[in-house]
C-alpha cells in the first residue's frame, strides 16, 4: 500500500471511528548473558548488549544506542509521510542523532546527575528538488508529529509493576 | 570484564576525574524504501521499517517498537548492575513493556492528541533466591538509575538542525 493510500485509508477509518486510531505497541525480553538481552517485538527478534567497557560482549547495540536508532528512524519515516501529506518531493533524508550521557547517573555516583541523556542533537538533511523553504516547512511539520521526538522531548506517564518471586516454602 | 570489575573500575576512574563519566552516543541512517530505514550505531547495522498497514514491508521492527526494546533492555541491564551493586542474587529478569499510541497524533488528525505514547506500562519479573523485599529494594533502585526509563518519564532537551538543499543554480 502506498504512503498516499495509507494516509487516505487511515484518515477515513479514524473519521468513521476515532477508536481506529488506538494502537498498542509491545516488546519483551530477558537477560541471556551478563548484559545481553534477547527481546521480541512484533515478529522481530532483537539482541541488545553492552560493549566490553560496560561488561558486555557487544552482541548488539546497547539500550541507549537503540533509543537513538528509534529517534533517527522515526524522524526519517515521519519525513516520508509528511512530505506526501504536504505534496513535497523527497528523494531521501539523512538523519544523524547524537546524545550526551553522563554515566554518573547510571552508576549512582552523583545524585544530582540524571540517569538519562543530558542533551540530544538531531541533524537532518532532506534531499530532493524542492526549495529550501519547502523543506523547512516540512521539517517544522515533522517535528510536530514525530512520535519518538515527542517521547524524547516531553514527559510520558510510565507505570512499573514488579512481580517479585514468592518466598521459598 | 565482570560487572563487579566494571563498577569498581568506573567508580575509580570517575573519582579521579568526573570527565571520565562523559559519553557520547550516536546513530545515523537514511531512507532506503517507502518506510525502510538503514541505520548504523556503533559497529551495528540496524534495519527499521513499518508494517504493511503503515506502508512498509516489515523488514525490521518500527521506531516505536525499538523505543520499547530500548526501555525493556535498559531495565534488564540496570537490574543486572544494581543487583551486583546491592549484593542481591539475580538469576534472570523478564521485562514486558506495553505502550498506548493514538495514531491521530502522527497523522495530524487531532491537534489535541500528542504524537508520542499516551501511557507506558512496564512489567518486571526478577528471578532468584532472595526475599521479595530485596527484589522490591532492587526495583526501586533500578528505577532511579535506568537511563531509558529517565528518557521516557522525563523531558530531555532536543535540538534539531535541518540542512536544506541549496537552491538549484
Amino acid at each position: 500500500m502506498s504512503i498516499r493510500s495509507v494516509i487516505d485509508a487511515t484518515t477515513e477509518a479514524v473519521g468513521a471511528d476515532p477508536a481506529n486510531a488506538q494502537a498498542t505497541v509491545q516488546a519483551q525480553g530477558h537477560l541471556v548473558g551478563p548484559t545481553e538481552v534477547a527481546l521480541r517485538s512484533g515478529r522481530h527478534s532483537i539482541t541488545v548488549d553492552e560493549p566490553a567497557a560496560l561488561g558486555g560482549e557487544d552482541a548488539g547495540a546497547s539500550p541507549v544506542n537503540y533509543a537513538l536508532v528509534s529517534l533517527a528512524s522515526c524522524q526519517a519515516i515521519t519525513y516520508r509521510f509528511w512530505a506526501e501529506q504536504l505534496g513535497i518531493a523527497l528523494d531521501d533524508v539523512e538523519v544523524k542523532v547524537e546524545a550526551d550521557l553522563d554515566l554518573r547517573g547510571f552508576f549512582g555516583l552523583d545524585d544530582d546527575v540524571r540517569a538519562g541523556f543530558g542533551e540530544v542533537r538531531v541533524q537532518v538533511t532532506p534531499k530532493g528538488p524542492e526549495s529550501p523553504e519547502r523543506y523547512e516547512e516540512l521539517a517544522r511539520t515533522v517535528d510536530e508529529h514525530c512520535p519518538v521526538l515527542d517521547l524524547f522531548a516531553n514527559a510520558t506517564p510510565v507505570s512499573t509493576t514488579v512481580a517479585v518471586p514468592a518466598p521459598a516454602a
